[in-house]
Formats: C-alpha cells, structure tokens, sequence
C-alpha cells in the first residue's frame, strides 16, 4: 500500500524545548559532534490505491491545515513511497 | 551546515493515538482518500563540519539510544542532508 510521508518542523525562529534538551543530553552520553538539535514531527498516511495528483493535493491540504500549526511549524516535505 | 535527519516510528504492532485521532478526524474535514495514519518523530541533528563516517555512526548509536525508544519505536531512516 503507497503511503505519503508529510514531514513536520517547528519553524526556525520558535523555541524547541525538546531539541534543547536533546542537543544537553547529547555529550553527557558521548556524543559531541552534534551542535544543534531540532525536533519535528514525521506523520505516514496510507493509500488505499493509486496516489493521483488528487490525493496528492489532499495530503497537502491536510498538511498545512490539521497536520501542523501554520504558526509555528512548518511543513517541510510531502512525499510518496511505494512498498 | 550539514545535518543528519532521524526519523522514528512507532513499531506496526504498538497502538498509535494521535495517528488514530488524526485518521479519524481527516474525513470529517474532507480529506477521504487515507486509510491509516501513524505518527511518528523527525529530528535534525545539525553537524558543525564534515560529516564523517565517525559523526554518522554516532548519530545512528544515539538514533538508537536517546532518541527512540526501542521497545515501542523504530528507527526508519538515518540520513545526511545537505544545505
């Protein structure tokens, strides 16, 4: 079943708490390479069917208006994959 | 800078409320075309320098250790990104 990955981030200028306190725990575990941290959200749908441009523009839609808040995040990718 | 994207899932097997919330609610909005949604993380993990094949084997460790939770998610994709 195809299903279309939307990716969600909270927009650059917004505080992330969660990636702050990501990128703290980071080195006390050994990890030193990473300077910052930012935390999203990745949402699957699934496809019964064929993705048309139709459902394509669905997900879309959907991103932008129930899967994040136009505010503070962003949608930075909508994709298709097969399997 | 380059970063590495982590994306994590929950397992097929564990329940997923928000993914069940979401695909209950998507319809009511108009969006008919999708079965089943899972909701799952994205984290950017920004790089200061080159990543090496160190800083990628780092990423995938902490991928695994602090950023899922193995008993309920799975790591999907470790990925550089370029920008």
């Amino acid at each position: 079943m195809p299903r279309i990955v939307v990716d969600v981030m909270p927009k650059p200028e917004i505080l992330d708490p969660q990636g702050k306190a990501i990128v703290g725990a980071l080195p006390r575990l050994g990890f030193t390479a990473f300077s910052q941290v930012r935390q999203g959200k990745r949402f699957e749908l699934s496809v019964e069917g064929e993705v048309t441009e139709e459902v394509l523009a669905q997900a879309r839609t959907a991103a932008e208006t129930l899967l994040s808040n136009p505010v503070i995040e962003d949608v930075v990718n909508v994709q298709v994959v097969a399997d």
